[in-house]
């Protein structure tokens, strides 16, 4: 049973992948406040100034500054107050020399004030005056007109994924609707003859089928709309068929296939048959995850993830995320959530190969620590019983106890 | 306009507030595969083994190990192929000494066999026999009954915030139906005279309302369910009313208040009249975010957030968020996904408050940095154009450009 693998480190793969994925061009107009984590559709432009007017950043006075100048603790600036402009209000007050007009914090100033002098800064003088104890700069405890966003500027550019200040940011301008992308949709077939569905008790020989589901609810988090399109027994015809139809209605198809070489063989043969230009990738340099398959078939990724449920996991964010990011029209840059933890045992590995593995974390005086969870990657509970996935580099043979790992946290 | 700030460390104020809160009891039963991000109601023992058969990890041949023993390159052991188990299949064959049978990944072994040859590992001898390269010991190879999970073993603990793979260790069990605990419901009040819904175009001296969306959003991102339960005047009679009923059908009450003194100090009285034993903190030692109030109303959380959209959302995430996951019943440890940045410009602190700011961040060559965005926290852009929030710790007078800095990733 000899095999070719085309094996190559996971950057490689998605070099040779991501370039030839172009993001999807369905859009649709939703409210705003329902628009949290969509992703922008054009470039934003404000409508308008804001702030429309001059507000005071403090509560106090508003005045001109000039009045102020050499004001000092010993030799104070005496003003007048002439007003008071509630909050939410406007006056057609107009100060003069040496008056000053109440103002509130998000409130509006007088006509003729240039800056405001906070209360902390001021003692009663008598009745109608006060006593102002520093000079105020022009300007000073005033937002602008157009100080947070000028009328006609673009604030959000098209690929913005809308996050909780976002949606605030459109709201504060009156952009009540917004145009955003369609989520891809991501079609999920699991191969196996060893599959059964997790509603049934699996006849001897046989297990349930779980990464259909680890692999939607992933695809969920990366904002995309999964589609569970069916448990598929090793036959190449049903396998093509069903990729084939199933294909017509995704952007994306992920197969999880089992880890025997024949089915491997299968999954390649079926992505080969389905579009140009085929297999990209058969094979990468990671454990557990290496017998992956990266493909395209006219225009649409795909995916050949292995069917152990760590290995499964672990490429899915590896290769299947990123693909999903460009299909989801998102721009900018991703940050990953990664922290750094130290290591509370050795770890082996093999130098040119990227080694994963999943970590239980524990927090003491700030220092994080991480402890490897060694199982095969067959076992669905090794991923439940840890908080991450620590990477070990590819140039590392391996990390000794005390060092610092890179640990992917995972999204909830 | 004298005002007695209770000022504490958010520390302070939360070691106050947490302990006097409690998990909310309401419970409901969901499809496991749609419990994604919901919380565990009660632990979860494994109904039965998992695996339920021993499995092959490896393409190959099961094999009793013993036969194998001594082999090598040079001096193979010699092994009569008598069958193949196709995956998801079982056989009654049981094999004798010197024999083996064609094994497949996650397939089940031959009867009397203890071990599994990979077939890397053999070569063939002739048309019906292998040899056999090197030993392999008893177990090796195989996932043994019960190696992921042992019938009766508590897999999930109330409490959990399940996460892809656990949806999939619940199926993997045959456990399609999860019972998991209510989501928080928060509800929320902006006030202020000089606030307009975002849908009108304000009056001269109204700004939009953007707190009670921007609120709503990251109370969603922490899995709770948010009311907007309305935008009202300062008027202490209306925000009493309307807290009063609010409360009766939420777990938790924010209200986003004015920045100014009045306003302030009418949340407070509110607040002390909507059960005890009300006000805990009044003011917190950070910058923005200084007049913020803390409070708990027979058993729920109140804050008054201020006004300000920069600081609402950072006293939201310091506060409001460790308060929520209370009432949601997560338990565990939680790692807040902040990352290491350096620094790119001097930043001013004061000993004794902690700093938060807007940054830009970039990576260069695995580096992170970080700039700052300056703005008064009035501006909802200076949140809208930063990638996350970074914080000076009250122990220090201030950072310089170059030093690290602990930036909080916004959740998207």
């Amino acid at each position: 049973m000899p095999e070719f693998f085309n094996v190559r480190s996971p950057a490689r793969a998605l070099a040779d992948l991501l370039p030839r994925l172009t993001p999807i061009e369905g859009r649709e107009t939703v409210p705003t406040t329902e628009a949290l984590g969509r992703i922008v559709a054009r470039d934003v432009r404000s409508p308008e100034d804001l702030p429309t007017f001059a507000r005071s950043a403090m509560d106090g006075y508003s005045v001109r500054a000039r009045d102020t100048f050499g004001a000092s603790e010993s030799l104070p600036a005496l003003l007048e107050v002439v007003a008071d402009i509630p909050t939410g209000q406007t006056s057609d007050i107009e100060i003069g020399t040496g008056e000053a007009v109440v103002a509130y914090t998000g409130g509006t100033l007088a006509k003729g004030t240039d800056a405001v002098v906070m209360v902390e800064r001021t003692q009663p003088a008598d009745e109608r005056s006060i006593e102002v104890l520093r000079p105020v700069a022009p300007g000073e405890n005033v937002i602008q007109v157009g100080e947070d966003v000028r009328k006609g500027e673009v604030v959000l550019k098209r690929g913005r994924r809308l996050r909780a200040q976002d949606v605030g940011g459109l709201l504060a301008l009156g952009i009540v609707e917004t145009e955003v992308l369609r989520r891809p949709k991501v079609g999920i077939i699991s191969t196996g003859d060893e599959l059964a569905a997790p509603s049934e008790t699996p006849p001897p020989g046989k297990v349930r089928d779980i990464n259909t589901y680890t692999i939607a609810a992933r695809a969920a988090q990366c904002g995309a709309d999964a589609l569970a399109l069916g448990l598929l027994p090793d036959v190449y015809e049903a396998q093509l068929a069903a990729a084939r139809e199933g294909l017509k209605s995704v952007d994306a198809l992920i197969f999880s296939a089992g880890s025997s070489l024949s089915t491997r063989d299968m999954t390649a043969r079926v992505f080969d048959a389905l579009g140009e230009p085929g297999v990209l990738t058969h094979g990468i340099s990671i454990k557990p995850g290496k017998p992956t398959i990266v493909a395209v078939a006219d225009g649409k990724p795909l995916f050949g993830l292995p069917g152990n449920p760590v290995s499964a996991l672990v490429v899915f964010d590896l290769l299947a995320a990123p693909a999903l990011r460009v299909l989801s029209g998102e721009t900018g840059q991703s940050l990953s959530p990664a922290i750094s933890a130290l290591l509370t045992e050795d770890v082996p590995s093999e130098s040119g190969r990227e080694d994963f593995f999943p970590v239980r974390l524990s927090e003491s005086d700030g220092a994080v620590s991480a402890s490897p969870i060694f199982g095969k990657s067959n076992l669905i509970y090794t991923l439940v019983d840890s908080d991450g996935i620590a990477r070990v580099p590819p140039e590392s043979g391996g990390l000794y106890a005390g060092e610092v790992v890179e640990v992917l946290i995972y999204k909830t």
